[in-house]
């Protein structure tokens, strides 16, 4: 690029803003304007939402969410059934599975998949950590909500094997049609295993 | 959307990311996780980018560009030549073109376009400072580098007039074909407006 067109607090700015996932240079640009534009209606929230984040939020040691308070929210909610762990990836799928109602349990969260090609080895997740919390004795099930991609699925295999050792018993999420999907837009894998997981109306 | 999932303070995050533009709630959430886990890297070189913007970012009397010097470092650069006032409608347009290093002269940052739709009238924009700045003797010419649109062709053209009156020469940026522009992917008010403006090789 060329010089800095107005003074290096706001490029500096901007190359803060463009390194945000889904911001590239441009609407980064954009993004610095309106802030600087408004800077009481968005700057100054946006800076004391982030200051009060810096300062307070961090990872629960139990489970690996994301909260103010350690152990968090979920972890402490006594109204949550013990009986089954969710394993998710991230806490994102954790926050997309809170969203949805769609788990009354105890989350674990991985920090990943293991990856070959990116040389994730199991030690470089949290999976000691959830073997020891799916043997304590109010654990009955693990749920592997891990993404339906290829590491995702590596990752569910390589765990229910260690936890079938260890006398745990696991469970995966169902693959088929979306709610809502058109099996015109599907893939040919997600209509192979919506079929051969057809149940009787 | 559902109770919070993660405190207010994460929340709170979420939603100041999800006002600026090219962000929607689903991406503000992907970049609040992000910044929460990159502390370090990411979260707090954006708060301090914010902090110091807040504190010195202001607009220039004269042109209305943005700069942390007022007036702005373009209207204190004597390397530029006075002759020729470039008009634009927002701070936007003035890097566009700066980056573009299409004008070696200063700015005059309108603040919109006149619009009856929005109810935005002549003096609602920086039009009577322009006049006086254009009037000076050292300029020359006035480049009116509106957009293209219908509001912006109106604003250049109730400028013009204004100026016309008060005797000084105005212009406005070509249209045509942009460079690189394949003919079949423009629409007919470019293809026609480049034919009217066509030139001898």
């Amino acid at each position: 690029m060329s010089a800095p067109i107005a003074g290096p607090e706001i490029e500096r700015l901007i190359q803060a803003l463009a390194r945000l996932p889904g911001l590239g240079p441009r609407s980064a640009r954009r993004a610095a304007l309106l802030l600087i534009k408004k800077k009481d209606a968005l700057m100054r929230p946006l800076d004391e939402a982030l200051r009060e984040a810096i300062a307070k939020v961090t990872t629960c040691r139990i489970c690996g969410n994301v909260d103010t308070i350690d152990p968090c929210t979920i972890c402490r909610d006594e109204r949550r059934d013990p009986k089954t762990l969710c394993v998710v990836e991230d806490v994102a799928d954790l926050w997309a599975l809170e969203r949805a109602g769609a788990h009354k349990g105890p989350y674990h969260v991985l920090g990943g998949t293991l990856s070959a090609l990116d040389g994730v080895r199991p030690e470089d997740l949290s999976i000691g950590a959830l073997i020891k919390r799916a043997k304590s004795v109010q654990v009955e099930e693990v749920i592997l909500a891990t993404n339906a991609t290829v590491d995702g699925q590596t990752t569910a295999h390589y765990i229910a094997d260690a936890l079938e050792s260890a006398g745990v018993k696991t469970s995966r999420l169902a693959h088929g049609v979306p709610v809502g999907g058109e099996l015109d837009y599907l893939d040919d894998g997600t209509l192979t295993a919506a079929m051969k997981a057809r149940k009787p109306v």
